[in-house]
């Protein structure tokens, strides 16, 4: 397939080296003068996992580009998703697919003002990796991807698209009920991700302690009404060991909207805590202490 | 009367200097080595309000006194007062009085495991006052003080203590609804200094945006419903035109909180949010975003 990962930052370039591996033509679709600078000289440099690999692939701003591409693949923080694809349109034809894993939810209605909605496949994925600086990742582990069509339709494109991304051994499989996935996800960011940023505590930190512990299950309980409200079977449960496991197994971790507030960046608001408060809204479901972290992460956005 | 300050901080220092200009017998208990060395050497200094005064008092930590008072005024930080009380108990004889118009709630049970309710006089004043070095207060404004008896019951010692502070040019006047005025004052310090604290926003940083403003009122509406649970007719317009105010006019001011966490000092949570929040759970009133703020607000307390 000829693709295009739009954002060659610790995910983007863990999807674009596999797929690559496998011989797709890959191709890397950066704003960062720095990053493309940095791919375009040394290539893309993976540790971890797969092995010590570089991989050649062109790099550059989306202008760069002329030719559509089969599938984009959009790895932009939350926030930037609309600017990305209005920079790429032009890369856009009719039989253009698009695959959106990212954080958060509300990337679907960001990609559909380009791509028709039958024509995204949207899901979620838990595979680690660490940008250890521009064209350089790790990935310390193993991790998996759940895909379905964002229509709700099956289709034969989607099962490629599935299938390239397992073979590319990104453990991707197809789930209809992807959205619980996404939305589970979506809980365990909204409370780990918001307090880390107010506070400062690491992962093992907020596990330590009984006030940060109330605010992570308070706002864990708020973004399971949410979810449930819309008709999606969360399962508390599910979550909160989620969130058991990496208190006790990721303790040294700093989610990555504090990494994002260390290093004076913005951070992924308005798809993550920012949605669960304005759905919850939409919906009649109060979201108190998720809506009060939202506009304090919002107060401190950008501050360096 | 003879009358011990207990606390010689900026509203300790008020108090203790406008009483001893009406030829009280006015001493100070201190635990600051540095602020019994500037008073006993250059006396305590006040400007403002008042003008300029120099007020010559014994000053010294609880053990340095002997006898007992006839009236303990209690002025430190909520979460010393049980400290202070069990060091000076010594003081306390059979007709000690205790007034207590410290912030929040909680500080009169902890008076009464040292003396009894009966001699106990509560209250709420606005009164402004800024410690610039040890030892020397600016008074800036006028205020005023409500009191009551923390028994309910009407008494000529009451009448006497009022009148006291009254002639001391501190305004102050009896009102049997005093604890309205102070979960008033409690809604305000629970939303400006909890949200200060926690992002550094002065009071007119936190009128200016919408984040902020929301997260104020909400605690406000919190201990609002808890205050109302208790059966006490706080005003909530009365409340938010304070805190309107406050934005307006007061927009330089970083509240207490906040400067004590930028001074790397303890944070009097215990007798604000927190008080709110226990005395929403044990009436069954949700104080979401409060309690949320309570744990927020220990998590980064003490840090400097």
């Amino acid at each position: 397939m000829k693709i295009a990962v739009i954002g060659a930052g610790a995910m983007g370039s863990l999807f674009a080296g596999r797929l690559a591996d496998e011989d797709h033509h890959v191709s890397l679709i950066e704003v960062s003068g720095a990053m493309i600078e940095a791919i375009g000289e040394k290539g893309l440099r993976m540790t971890g996992r797969f092995g010590e690999k570089t991989y050649r692939l062109p790099v550059g701003s989306a202008d760069h580009y002329t030719d559509a591409f089969e599938l984009l693949i959009v790895f932009t923080k939350g926030m930037h998703t609309t600017s990305a694809m209005e920079a790429a349109k032009h890369a856009i034809g009719p039989d253009t697919w698009a695959l959106t894993v990212q954080n958060g939810i509300g990337n679907v209605e960001a990609i559909e003002a380009f791509i028709a909605r039958d024509r995204i496949v949207m899901g979620m994925t838990n595979w680690p990796s660490t940008l250890i600086e521009p064209g350089l990742v790790n990935v310390p582990g193993d991790g998996e991807i759940k895909v379905w069509a964002a229509s709700g339709q099956m289709s034969q494109k989607l099962e490629v698209i599935a299938a390239a991304l397992d073979e590319a051994g990104l453990n991707c499989t197809l789930d209809s009920h992807v959205e619980v996935a996404i939305w589970e996800k979506l809980a365990f960011n909204s409370a780990l991700n918001s307090l880390a940023a107010i506070t400062g505590l690491t992962v093992g930190e907020m596990g330590d302690r009984r006030e940060s512990r109330n605010i992570v299950f308070t706002i864990v309980d708020e973004v399971v009404a949410v979810a449930k409200a819309r008709g999606l079977a969360v399962d508390v449960d599910h979550i909160r060991e989620s969130i058991e496991h990496a208190f006790a197994n990721h303790r040294q971790h700093k989610p990555s909207m504090l990494q994002d507030r260390l290093a004076g960046r913005r951070m992924e608001i308005g798809t993550i805590t920012g949605a669960v408060s304005k759905t919850g809204a939409a919906l009649g479901i109060a979201t108190p202490v998720t809506t009060a972290f939202a506009d304090l992460l919002t107060i401190v956005d950008g501050e360096a």
